[in-house]
């Protein structure tokens, strides 16, 4: 593990230096390499999802870990898409002469060395890579050792990519040792790495959480909140609470939990509920959700900080807007949170007082996505405070550096 | 320490949506006790100073723990200063109108909590509360047990200026326990406590860097850099020298290492060296350099990393650009280095390729500080990529959330 850390160390200040179109020239390289490479690709991955069908992996993994001529032709247009996205490295900013006579910027650099810890899609192999080198930074990742033989075929294309146009190979390495230990080196090489992105579930957040010394890009779940203010107009608040409920279940942007301003509850939430009933989500209500609607479960006090991914909601009748951020403050994972209200203040308080790392006013919670936030490409989503927050694509995966040009200036 | 943990946190969120003029009120406030409560700090300090004379505390660490009405007159005008600084708070940039119908932008708002751990001087206690408390986050703040009864003195007087105009008095809180087991609770409370800021020797910081599961805004050392470069003006690079290494010893941002590139070594390093030796500064050279200026005493290995905050320098004698950015990366603590240089891509290559937090182009290291950066006050300097870099100063102490403006969109 040593050595991947001291190749991607030395790999990283080439890539640090790299221009935009040597980037991108090795971006279109992995494209055709992938184009070129189908058979083999496909081969890999059939072994994998033989050696799961024997190890008996669920259905639904056995559905992200698939490869097809169609999926691998969306990585390719992906990989083309990371190339035609803006660079922004060395752009120099906020540019400012000081009264001592030097003059102060800020310069957008790569944050060094990346390493992303996921589990079975073999697509993530290539996307974080792919925006990785786009924004000059050296990658390590460690896949599940469901997809190795995948990820192995795919990281040869990466190599074939790299090493056409002259960039150092180890700029993208995998970790093709399976042993679990491995991750414990990996998330403790502060020497080495810079930041970890984890991509999974919440057992491998958790695992993390704890035992990494280097800073992680991270979010645990996804307990997003809407709220149905005293002055919400009901029309919308119905079809936002649905659309962020049913749209999709097992995103982190879906709603887990709905909050209803007493002053409405009796008029809105039958309706709502019968549509909740009819798109086959199970109801879990508060006392005074539950004598609204009779037909409701009974929420427990786990309900309320649950990240359900399916389809499952928790209903909380409150007394305003306090109650709401309260609640909201208390349970959520901070990821996304919406009022619907027609009320400029309430609006104005929700959004200020409400700690999450993506607040709305009227809208689903489901917007909270790097595509609809015009991010281009996602790595991940944070819901640290600290670095990124919500959403990170490009950006999160650089930093800045003070520069200083002088003309010989001195400290008086 | 749990409770103190609920009540920042409770304070936080009153902190949060308090408004500039109240904040600035507070912070007028505070000054005002500080000003009227000279007799108490005066008195307090005394008990500390004799204290620490009883315990044979070094003279350095008495100088920086006494209190006078000159100093007093020093933290009631950062008070002020830090009132009249602008509100960072609450503003909304970024603002984007999103394909989807959705008007997206960034609020910044305030980190939360702040942890901040620091040795004797008690002027931090005061620095540290305000800057936090005009950026809307609440405190808690673990000094050194030397200073114990100053701190609580200027803890009074935070009280009194915050119970004036209603803020909760939690909303800096001062640890009053010595024992050095609080601190491994402080900066393992990642429900209550957003960020840990150390302000201390390394000491510290390293057994922090090891036990913290909270974040860190921290610096470990400034072993900082001035490489002189084929292409220098020589006087200029005369000039920086001698003021990075010989302003001040004591500081982080002060030269510890002198890179000179082979062609210019002859010319420029005998006079160089016998302007260090009549400033009392002792260098430790390379081979190269020795023969060089034969009265310079040998570097060992350990000088190349080595943050001496004392009149020695270690000195390199470099074959050119490459070498030098080579070796800062490898030996530097990502501080501050210089180059001097008149050549344009070598300057912007130096810029490019050190990875520091602050970089330099003819000047001197010196600079690299909030005041000379005009942040205002600084509460630290980050040697870390993430979050903030370089000199940290109120936007260091804040974060920004993604604000969603909608009409009732949903997503198709």
């Amino acid at each position: 593990m040593d050595s991947i850390g001291v190749a991607a160390l030395k790999s990283s200040r080439v890539l640090a230096r790299a221009s935009t179109s040597l980037k991108n020239d090795a971006l279109l390289n992995i494209a055709s390499a992938l184009d070129g490479n189908r058979r083999d690709l496909l081969a890999a991955n059939n072994a994998d999802m033989n050696n799961a069908r024997k190890n008996n992996l669920e259905a639904a993994l056995l559905e992200r870990l698939e490869l097809n001529d169609e999926r691998i032709d969306a990585m390719i247009e992906g990989v083309r898409q990371v190339a035609a996205m803006p660079d922004l490295i060395g752009d120099i900013t906020d540019l400012e002469l000081r009264p001592s006579g030097i003059k102060l910027g800020k310069m957008r650099v790569p944050l060094g060395v990346i390493g992303i810890i996921y589990e079975s899609r073999p697509n993530v192999t290539i996307d974080a890579a792919c925006l990785c080198l786009k924004s000059g930074n050296a990658t390590i990742l460690r896949g599940g050792s469901e997809a190795i033989l995948s990820n192995q075929a795919i990281a040869n294309c990466i190599s074939e990519g790299l090493a056409r146009c002259g960039l150092p190979e180890t700029a993208v390495q995998i970790i093709k040792i399976t042993d679990r230990s491995v991750v414990g080196e990996l998330i403790t090489m502060t020497d080495y790495v810079d930041v970890i992105i984890p991509r999974g579930g919440k057992g491998l957040i958790e695992r993390l959480i704890n035992d990494a010394k280097v800073p992680l890009i991270k979010h645990l779940d996804g307990n997003c909140h809407v709220y149905i203010d005293d002055y919400a107009d009901h029309a919308k608040a119905v079809s936002i609470a649905i659309n962020a409920k049913t749209h999709r279940y097992g995103v982190c942007n879906a709603m887990e939990s709905l909050l209803i301003a007493e002053s409405v509850a009796s008029s809105l939430l039958p309706s709502l509920a019968s549509a909740f009933v009819t798109a086959g989500v199970e109801l879990r209500g508060c006392g005074k959700a539950q004598r609204i609607v009779t037909s409701m479960n009974q929420a427990i006090e786990q309900d309320w900080s649950e990240e359900f991914l399916a389809p499952i909601l928790s209903v909380k009748v409150v007394s305003g807007i306090d109650e709401a951020i309260d609640h909201i403050n208390h349970y959520s994972s901070k990821h996304t949170e919406s009022i619907v209200t027609e009320k400029e203040e309430n609006g104005r308080r929700f959004i200020t007082e409400v700690d999450s790392s993506s607040v709305m006013i009227n809208a689903s919670t489901r917007f909270a996505d790097g595509f609809e936030y015009g991010l281009g490409a996602e790595i991940g989503i944070s819901t640290d405070k600290i670095h990124a927050r919500g959403p990170v694509g490009l950006t999160g995966l650089t930093t800045q550096k003070w520069v200083v040009f002088g003309d010989g200036q001195v400290r008086e």
